[in-house]
C-alpha cells in the first residue's frame, strides 16, 4: 500500500459539477426544487448516470431506484467501501444539501482515475432514493429499505400529496431496477455532507467529525381548559390553555439546555381556539421534539417532558394529553472510520472537531448494516433546506479531499 | 313620598316576555341572532315598540335608533330617570345579555302601572342600537353617540362585513327617528344586566353593585428572531421566537395575578412562522390585553408589559415591537346609585358584593353624561355570548326588583 497523504481531488472539476446539477430544477432565488421522483429527479440521475459511466463505472440500480456505481477493485469478491449521498431536494432547497456528498464521492472516482490508483476492495458510489421527505413521508427512504427499516411493498405504496404513489413514479421515470434491495455486505460507507448548522463556520473550524446522529422523539400536545371572557373572568378562576402551553415551550426549552451541549428541545407549531382578542383560549395544540445522540439521556429528556406536563396540568388546572408521533433511536458511527477521518483530515492539515448530526441522513441507516461515518463541511450561515443554502469552494474541496483520504484509507491503495 | 320597600315587580310576566322575544332570531342551539338592524332587529324592535305603547308610554326614536319609551311623571319639567339596555345580540348570542335590561325596565313600567303609583320624574326606557359591536364595529356605538363619544355622521358611515353601511341599514328598517342624539339633561341611568362571569354564581351572592368598568388597553405583539433547524441548531445560538412569545404569555399573566383581584391581562391570538415541527420558529405574533377598574392601576400595568418585553427581548436575543391598538378608559360608576342600588337589595333581602364590570356596557357611555350605575345578576357558569347563556328565573325576578326600587330612589314617588 503506498502513501495518500498527497493526493488531492480535483476542486473545480466538483465545482462545476454542482453548478451543472444545480441547473437541473433551478429556481429563481438560486436555489433547486428537484423533489424524489419527479422529471427533474429524473433529468438529474440521467446526467450522474452519464458522468458515473464517462468515468468507467458500471452503473445498477436496485427496486427502489438507489443507484450504485461501482468502480471495481483488485479483489472482485471483496466488499465494496461505498460512499455516497443523495440528488432530491427539499421544494425550496439548495444546490448542495446531498448533492456535496453525491458528487464528491463521483469527483474522488475521477481523481483516482486521473491518479491511476488501484484499490483493493471496490468502491461503490451510492445515490439514495427520496432522503428528503419532501415528497414521500418518511424521509430516508430508500436508504431505510436498502437497512431494512422499511420493506419495498410499504415504501412502493407511500403516496404525495396529489395521491401518486412512489412505485408508480419511480416506474415512471424508469428507475426501478432489477438489483435487489440490500442484503449484500458492505466493507463502509462514508457519507460527506455540509452540516446544515452553524457551528463550524463560527468556529472556523474545516471539517467535523460526526461522532453520532442524535435520537429524535416527536410529540403533539392537546391542552383543554376552559375559553372564557378576558374581562369578566377573574385571573385565578382562568384555566387557560395557551398559558399551559407557554409553560411547557419554556419548559421544553428548559429541557434543552439541561443536556447542552448535545441535547436539543423545541416546539415548532402552535394553535389556539377560539383564537379570539378578549377570549381566554380554552383549547391549545402544540408540537415538541427532543434530540439528543445518547439514547439514555434522550430517555432523561422524554422523562422530564411528561413531568413537566404532569406539573403545568396540575397548576392550571387543565387536561393535558401528549402523543408521540416519532421516533428515531440515537446512532453512533463507526469509531474506527472517524479515527480515519480524523486522521485524514490532519493529513491535508484541515482543523476538525467532533460533531453531532442534528438532521437525519441516509448514513444513520446504513450505520445499523455496517461500518458507516460522516464527515461535516461548514455551510454559510448554517443555513439549509432554503434556496440561499450556500457551501464555499474551499469547504467543498476540504471535505472531498479527507473523502478521498477516508475512503482509500478503506480500500486499500493496491501498488501497481 | 310612600313607603316602596314592599313593592315588587311581575316575575313571570318579565320572563314569558323574554322568552316571547327570544323567539326572534332564535337559533337550533338556544341561543339568539338578532343582529343590529337586520331584518330581525327591526322585528324585535316593533315588538318592544308596540309593548312599550301598550303600557301606556309615548316613544320616541332617536337620529341613530336609539329608542327611548317614556312614562310621564308629576313634573314634566324635570329630567327623566333613564334605564334600559339593548335588544341586539352576537351572531351566536343569548337570550338574556341586553336584553334581561330592556324588559327589566318595561315589567319596572307594567309594575308601576299595576300598582297605581306615579313619579315626580318622568322615566325612560332606553334601547341603544348596536351594543354589541358584532356587525358594525366599534360596540356600543348609538350609547357612544348619545354621550359625545361618537358622530352621528361617523357612526352612519361604519360598514359591516358585506360593506352595508350603518346608516343605510338603520334607514331601511325605518327606525332612524328624527330626535336628535343626545344633548339632554337625564337625572340618572341605570342598567340590569347578567354579570358575564363567574363570581355571582360561584359564591351564591344575588345581586352584583356594579362599582366600575374596567379600563382597557389592548396590544398587538410582534417578535422576530431567526428560524433555523431543529435539530443542528445548539440550545444557546438560537433566537426563538416561539420562546419569546412563550415568556411574554407567561408574563402578561404574572400582570394579571399582580394586580388580583380586579386586574386581567389575557393573551388571546397566537401565529408563528414557518409552523413546521422540527425547525426553531422565526417569527411569532401575539395580541394582550390588560384591564383595571383604577387607571393609575392599569398604567402600571401597560408599564410592567413594556418592561416584560424588553427583558424578553435582551434575554432572547429578540426583536419585540409592541403596538397599542385599543384604549378604553376605566369608568366608575356613581356612588350615589350605588347606595341606592345596595340599600335595594337589601330591602329584598339579597345578598350583594360590589364587582367591577369586565365587558363594555352602555352605560359606561352613559357614565359620561349622566350619574349611571349598572345591577349584575348571575349567569349559567358565566358563560355569555354564547348560545348557551342561560339566567334563572328567580335571579330575572331579583334583578327587576332591585331595579324597581333603585328607580323609585330616584324618580321619587308621588302620594295619589
Amino acid at each position: 500500500m503506498s502513501q495518500s497523504h498527497n493526493l488531492a481531488i480535483n476542486g473545480s472539476r466538483l465545482w462545476d459539477a454542482l453548478m451543472e446539477m444545480a441547473k437541473i430544477g433551478a429556481t429563481a432565488k438560486g436555489g433547486c426544487n428537484r423533489q424524489a421522483l419527479t422529471d427533474l429527479d429524473k433529468q438529474g440521475r440521467d446526467l450522474f448516470v452519464r458522468w458515473c459511466k464517462d468515468a468507467g463505472c458500471s452503473v445498477a440500480v436496485d427496486q427502489i431506484g438507489n443507484i450504485f456505481a461501482r468502480r471495481e477493485g483488485a479483489d472482485a469478491s471483496l466488499p465494496p467501501v461505498m460512499f455516497g449521498s443523495h440528488l432530491d431536494t427539499q421544494p425550496t432547497g439548495g444546490k448542495f444539501d446531498g448533492v456535496l456528498g453525491t458528487l464528491a464521492a463521483l469527483e474522488v472516482v475521477c481523481s483516482l482515475n486521473d491518479l491511476r490508483i488501484k484499490t483493493r476492495h471496490p468502491i461503490e458510489i451510492a445515490m439514495w432514493t427520496n432522503e428528503e421527505g419532501a415528497r414521500f413521508s418518511p424521509a430516508m427512504t430508500a436508504s431505510g429499505v436498502f437497512a431494512g427499516a422499511f420493506s419495498l411493498a410499504y415504501t412502493r405504496a407511500l403516496k404525495d400529496f396529489e395521491g401518486k404513489s412512489f412505485g408508480d413514479e419511480l416506474d415512471r421515470i424508469g428507475y426501478a431496477g432489477a438489483l435487489p434491495v440490500g442484503g449484500r455486505p458492505v466493507h463502509a460507507f462514508f457519507e460527506l455532507h455540509i452540516e446544515q448548522g452553524p457551528i463550524l463556520e463560527e468556529e472556523g473550524t474545516d471539517i467535523g467529525i460526526v461522532v453520532a446522529a442524535q435520537g429524535q422523539r416527536w410529540y403533539e400536545i392537546d391542552i383543554v381548559g376552559q375559553d372564557s371572557h378576558a374581562g369578566s373572568t377573574p385571573m385565578e378562576r382562568r384555566r387557560d390553555a395557551l398559558l399551559g402551553a407557554a409553560r411547557l415551550i419554556d419548559g421544553v426549552n428548559r429541557i434543552g439546555r439541561m443536556m447542552m451541549p448535545d441535547g436539543r428541545a423545541t416546539c415548532g407549531v402552535i394553535t389556539v381556539s377560539p383564537a379570539s382578542r378578549n377570549v381566554i383560549p380554552g383549547r391549545a395544540f402544540l408540537t415538541a421534539e427532543v434530540r439528543h445522540p445518547d439514547e439514555l439521556k434522550l430517555e432523561v429528556m422524554a422523562r422530564a417532558l411528561a413531568n413537566l406536563a404532569s406539573d403545568v396540568s396540575r397548576e392550571l388546572g387543565l387536561e393535558i394529553a401528549i402523543k408521540q408521533t416519532n421516533i428515531f433511536p440515537a446512532q453512533p458511527f463507526d469509531t474506527e472510520l472517524l479515527d480515519i477521518i480524523r486522521k485524514a483530515a490532519s493529513t491535508h492539515g484541515l482543523s476538525h472537531r467532533d460533531i453531532v448530526s442534528g438532521a437525519g441522513h441516509d448514513a444513520v441507516y446504513l450505520a445499523r448494516v455496517c461500518p458507516a461515518a460522516m464527515i461535516f463541511v461548514p455551510c454559510v450561515g448554517g443555513i439549509s433546506h432554503n434556496e440561499a443554502e450556500d457551501c464555499k469552494p474551499q469547504w467543498v474541496t476540504n471535505g472531498a479531499n479527507v473523502l478521498l483520504q477516508a475512503v482509500l484509507a478503506k480500500a486499500e491503495i493496491v501498488a501497481q
